[in-house]
């Protein structure tokens, strides 16, 4: 940390024009090699301790922590000592001693030293803060984020924007390396939805008109590989208008990338190597080379989700046929059918568990969607469970042969429609993994998943709509298929995945306007429609539009993952709350009628019945 | 621009799926070294030329262009090649060979070779364009901006993208190598008007309540120091709803930077460190150590501007005392009161201009605000000029000690009231500087001024208001100054300065509430307007503020002078026109009814009324 040395605290104290030989240092680097060092030492009261006559004050800067002490025989300065408060901002000289033996603290990095204070400003005072910086415990959330400035001088918190600093800074460099250039697209564009809600500008300039706030560079960065620039990156901010939501942020980060004449295979490969550099550089951990691939059917087979958490191995099992036409009616039943499956699940050592811990698995799979949970376990008294009466020896053996469960493993079965049936199968196995202690957060299993429809049937309207959206080009060879069976289109689509979290997605794009008329037209545009949003874009792509691809990665998930963090708001300095309020600044606010009417526009809603939070 | 190569394009064109050795380049690599090599060409058709029964084309993209040329012999990838036309987009392979003797380009870097195409894949057809990107001549700009991906074609624009990304990759490393974290503050923040208006977005979750875009992110980077951050830093997209006008944009960018227990001089000497990074780094240009200063009192007096042009050394001087009581009663007058200033400027080599050419400087004069310009020169022949019968030999001997001015030049003289005579005379000194060829685009003198006025009259109200923010703190000592002389209180407020153009400012910030709210005080807010501003602001700074000071610098203008060019907008991938439109996108536009019921707004001026481009 040896940047964070302050400036010579003679400039910052005006009031302090005698000349000081005392260094400036920050307080985290002094070690038993600096004893004797006379050093000025600027930072904040993180604790005080009265003990033995003396004062003991822990000084603490984003570097860390040194400890000072006050001894009376130093009056002046132990009088202004003995008013210093929690949170007060100081700057204190003295010469760095050892501590005396006996009273090191090994758990910091400058606890073999001390300096005693030879002289103390106090450059600022702090009212007594709304929880205490040094507490181990957290204040709740709607705290913090009110008084962020003082959540954010947590080391926690301070170690997390570092790290999201570090790692923002090694993607950059990373494409820099690779020949990407970073180009800022524009913030205020036209509204051009893709899915979302755009959040709108009105313009005063041109009343009654709206700009966009973009919900991803997308048509821009490919209108860049329409204007030469060959390979394009942009540590790029978001905007999405959407309903509030646990995990969601009304604005958010994506490292966005778009490169031409370039495969499926190509963009990946920059993109794994993006990650790796990340991993390596700042993690200082190992990745895979190259990740893992799966198929969008492979993911689903296998762990029932698009987004599959590879950190442990628990995979499914269909056991439609060892069902079908046997004992169990339920499965028996289900098992006639397509549309259905039947998965088995192999819980480790489940055999130990008691009838309540079935139980409430079996609670936890109906909140998950399923209708009940089906169970047996390998016990050494022989099979056990809800459905132990329907399987004989032979399916038991079956079973174990399919699944690979040994003694003393027990299977959950999830019988239901196949989406339920993945879904709540895959959210099991989620619970199988935690209760295990199988997703260590220090862990890192990165996956591609590619192989998604290109088209799929919105559940709502029944209508075709896109699996990501419009610009993604299907695998070539399929053209026959738009009109006779659309839903089979294979996409060239890939999503990176990590610990169960989707990091990002990307496409090979529709490059020739005919195609990607094509494309709108199936989607049910009409032409009007389709030069009233897209027309600037579709005029481009007839300029001679190259072949391109690219991907954008969530920078607000890969650091918080990184961090070991599980929310978002935890990586990012000043988030809105769960309803996309800013607690802080008291954002959004009510505006001056005169704003209004520049802007032409009257408020229709009364703002009473606002909430607030 | 080894990282231009290109990837396989077997990927890239999925209807030749025959294995091919040709190794994917760029179009700007290859050398006579290449002889022989089998190689791959992405680009699009940059030049045809027909010629002795051959096709020549050279191929563009990013890195430089590569002539390909076509034999009838072989005859199917003539035939198509004759189907080709300016931007095209293709694939070309064949052997590199190198050209003919006598046919070498030596301009290209690549033109000692040339590709004789083996096989050719049309990839893109390109509609004609509406104007030629292998033109010397531009098009207007509103046909540049309107087919912006066309424009970006053009090297030079390829060019100044490139210049940009290496310039702000440098600002980031020098950042980061000097222990500053690169922070993300928001950009929907509250409304908090520092100057310029607010763009605002209206809140659809809390209707009737509105996000505002940041002018900068002055008050959350305080906020960050505040938060103990120490060293923080962002390349920050900024956003002001001013009045259209010729070189502003709706969204500009800054280096934004902050730092904790620091003096002026500290924030001073980090700045110029990384201009100097950037300079000696991307432009290869070496920068003086330390940059020169000049308090703004100097600046006014030598140059007339507080940003002067010190890339050629004509000063002014002040000639009052040498007119008073005088035979020239217009300037006799003036001289008689300190509100006004009699400037002259030295024109070197002036004697020999017409007075037809003096006749302009004086319309040039009066176009600037002055009332007319007076002159003398100092020919072979005696003193020349528009008042030559005030100058009597010992007055003329007095200018020229005074003004340094020799045989062979002239004298402008300026005299008005104080603030028009700096400006008018500022400005002729600049055009002297253009007429005589002193203002070299490649040749860079900075300098920093410093020792701002903190308050100033607001010209039309008569009120006090800040010269730059209320942020800003006094030099200490001057607290009685607050009630007694206001104007006479100097800030530690510190301008860099380029070329004559001013590319950011910054300041020690006041970081303590009792003084915040002294100047807020004196500004004229009230206890009420400051709660309902600053109120959370005012808070953060009760709770341990640490003294802090930073700075900002405008991207757009750097890039801009670094890459020789006059207007921002040649720097941007997306700029706006000079009415604020988005003339690719057509932004503003209007947006469907719906969307504005949802955020409880209606639109009360008719948007008939509103003008194009």
């Amino acid at each position: 940390m040896d940047h964070l040395r302050h400036a010579d605290p003679r400039h910052a104290d005006p009031r302090d024009a005698e000349p000081v030989e005392a260094q400036p240092v920050s307080c985290g680097e002094l070690t038993a090699a600096d004893v004797g060092r006379a050093v000025a030492l600027n930072g904040w009261v993180h604790r005080r301790r009265d003990h033995g006559g003396l004062i003991f004050i822990d000084v603490r800067d984003r570097s860390g922590l040194t400890q000072v002490t006050f001894d009376p025989s130093n009056a002046a300065v132990f009088a202004l000592a003995e008013t210093l408060r929690s949170e007060d901002v100081i700057c204190v000289r003295g010469e760095v001693r050892r501590r005396p033996a006996g009273t090191e603290n090994a758990k910091l990095p400058t606890g073999d030293v001390e300096v005693p204070a030879g002289a103390l400003d106090v450059l600022n005072r702090s009212e007594t803060p709304p929880f205490v910086i040094a507490a181990d415990e957290e204040p709740s959330e709607d705290v913090r984020l009110r008084w962020r400035y003082l959540d954010l001088r947590r080391p926690r918190m301070q170690r997390n924007l570092t790290m999201r600093h570090r790692i923002v800074k090694a993607i950059r460099d990373y494409f820099d390396e690779h020949g990407f250039l970073e180009i800022e697209t524009p913030t205020l564009i036209k509204s051009t939805p893709e899915g979302a809600r755009d959040y709108l500008v009105p313009s005063r300039v041109h009343r009654g008109n709206f700009y966009a706030l973009p919900q991803s560079p997308q048509i821009l960065k490919q209108i860049l590989m329409i204007g030469g620039l060959g390979r394009y990156m942009q540590i790029a901010r978001c905007f999405r208008d959407e309903d509030p939501r646990a995990d969601r942020q009304p604005e958010f980060t994506q490292v966005d990338v778009e490169m031409t004449f370039v495969s499926q295979d190509d963009v990946m490969r920059t993109m794994e190597g993006a990650v790796r550099y990340v991993w390596e550089h700042v993690l200082d951990v190992a990745v895979p080379h190259p990740l893992p691939r799966l198929s969008y059917a492979e993911a689903m087979c296998d762990y029932g989700s698009d987004k599959p958490d590879l950190r442990f191995d628990v995979k499914f099992a269909d056991v439609d046929d060892l069902f079908r036409g046997g004992a169990f009616g339920l499965f028996a039943g289900l098992a006639e059918s397509d549309a259905n499956r039947i998965v088995a699940l192999r819980y480790p050592g489940g055999a130990s568990l008691s009838r309540r811990d079935f139980d409430a698995l079996s609670e936890l799979a109906k909140q998950f969607g399923a209708k009940g949970l089906a169970y047996v376990a390998f016990a050494p008294d022989g099979v056990k469970g809800s459905i132990a009466r329907f399987v004989d020896e032979a399916l038991a053996a079956r079973l174990r042969e399919r699944t690979s469960a040994g003694d003393g493993d027990a299977l959950l079965f999830v019988g239901d429609a196949r989406a339920t049936a993945n879904d709540v199968a895959g959210r099991l196995r989620l619970e199988i993994g935690d209760r295990l202690n199988l997703r260590d957060p220090h862990a890192y299993a990165f996956c591609w998943v590619s192989g998604f429809p290109l088209f799929e049937k919105d559940p709502e309207t029944g209508e075709i709509t896109f699996s990501h959206h419009p610009f993604t080009s299907p695998e070539p060879g399929q053209e026959a298929l738009f009109d006779s069976d659309p839903l089979a289109i294979t996409a060239r689509h890939y999503d990176l995945v990590l610990n169960g979290y989707e990091l990002g997605s990307g496409s090979i794009r529709n490059h020739t306007p005919q195609f990607q008329e094509k494309v709108f037209k199936r989607l049910g545009l009409s032409d009007e429609q389709i030069e009233d949003r897209f027309g600037f874009f579709m005029e481009a792509l007839r300029y001679g539009a190259p072949p391109h691809g690219g991907m954008a990665l969530g920078i607000d998930r890969i650091v918080m993952i990184a961090c070991g963090e599980t929310s978002i708001r935890d990586v990012i300095a000043f988030p809105k709350n769960q309803m996309a309020r800013d607690l802080m600044m008291d954002a959004p606010s009510s505006v001056p009628e005169k704003a209004l009417d520049e802007l032409g526009l009257r408020i229709v809603v009364p703002t009473a019945g606002t909430e607030k939070n």
